[in-house]
């Protein structure tokens, strides 16, 4: 966490990178997902009327607000898109795996996880949320260690969309893919070496397993898998983006669901 | 540009941050590509094989090696991952325009062309950049102004990709599509209230125009594109990162090419 100028020490140690939401679309996003807001740090002399109009709303349910010098701000800031407005708020909340598998059958749905073995990239995990968010996936199962948590940095990268995706953290991705298969899911790793995504069937209930950038899926995850998937490539480089991939994956599957 | 301790003032100054390359990968991908290299800076007691064969394949080119402490190479680097090496390069190519209608003609391909319009966030350009690289595209056109150069950054972020990739960089984007346009092309701009991609006949020569984050395409490039596609959504945010988003329109295309 970078030094508060302007800041108590207890201020400082009491802000926790979980909870700081940077910038307008995320802090908006957060509030009308029903993340409680804290505290409101906004530039002072701000003429943003949605900015305004967010302060009339979260004054009545007693969130502090600070109004503060633009240094202050870029200070306190740990993306360099505050836009003027920076939330603490409550802790985000993951969920239980259990909770994504009720959410998908509240919607009458088939189910679609993303499940992370180890994305550290903020920007990737961020962007993945998004595209998982925009194409419908019920939930996203991310392991508790060498991965990215829900930080202001995934908070923006997500758009905010993190404030309305369910997500689980599991000790052992492999375990969990064993207790989700008992409940009928079928596992679709993304690997150089699988079957071409489109001649793939990639209906039903599924989980879309992806690797970090680099090692791709771990050996041991990649053998719970029913199947291997692939994105045909035609340059001189063998691998996209974590994020464009799994994002064009996700689309794929949403494709073949609404044909 | 990051203050570089143990560098003279004039190297410092001679150190474009468009010619200084990080990581394996990248630098790996630039030597591959015939990108000429003028210094190479290696963590001393460097123990890795495939860096060990490029400073011997270097050496014979009249490359400058120098081995540094980490520290030191860490005060050079701009990104976070330069494991290890570090490389001073010649000056990035941007193509002409031609250059990349030439190419596809070399290849006997319809032309597929990437327009950036303004696309500011060096992880999005490189994301982009490995994507149209992936899929074949034959070329990319940014624009002079309120554009992510090909830096350091950028080319980590493409994976290297940004060594085979043609840019060319052009003043006036608008002007250049009426251009293209005599020469047969079809443009098509990425925007959510267009049609729906897989619903869109997107075969033929064709220029994906994608605009910057928050902003879009602008409206005088978007009125002289022939037609607007959207990737359909189903969630509570109304739009992809913009590199994911022009990944899985390039795969769309690549899926009606191929089909």
């Amino acid at each position: 966490m970078r030094n508060r100028r302007g800041s108590s020490p207890l201020e400082c140690i009491m802000m926790n990178s979980e909870n700081i939401i940077e910038g307008k679309n995320s802090v908006f996003e957060a509030f009308n997902a029903n993340r409680g807001i804290k505290k409101l740090f906004i530039l002072k002399g701000n003429k943003d009327e949605k900015i305004n109009k967010l302060i009339d709303s979260v004054k009545k349910t007693g969130t502090i607000i600070k109004f503060m010098e633009r240094d202050e701000l870029d200070n306190m800031a740990s993306t360099m898109s505050h836009q003027g407005i920076i939330a603490e708020v409550e802790d985000y909340k993951y969920v239980k795996v259990e909770d994504i598998l009720d959410y998908a059958r509240e919607k009458n749905e088939d189910p679609l996880i993303v499940l992370l073995d180890e994305v550290e990239d903020p920007h990737n995990f961020g962007a993945i949320i998004r595209s998982a968010e925009c194409v419908g996936a019920h939930g996203i199962i991310i392991k508790n260690r060498n991965q990215a948590m829900v930080t202001a940095k995934v908070v923006s990268a997500s758009a905010g969309s993190s404030e309305y995706m369910r997500i689980a953290r599991v000790t052992n991705l492999s375990k969990t893919i064993d207790e989700l298969k008992d409940k009928g899911l079928w596992f679709a790793c993304a690997d150089m070496d699988g079957s071409e995504m489109t001649k793939t069937n990639l209906k039903g209930s599924i989980g879309l397993v992806v690797g970090s950038e680099g090692k791709g899926v771990s050996r041991l995850v990649r053998e719970k898998c029913d199947f291997v998937v692939k994105i045909p490539l035609k340059g001189h480089i063998d691998s996209l983006n974590v994020s464009v991939a799994t994002g064009i994956l996700l689309y794929e599957i949403f494709r073949q669901r609404n044909k």
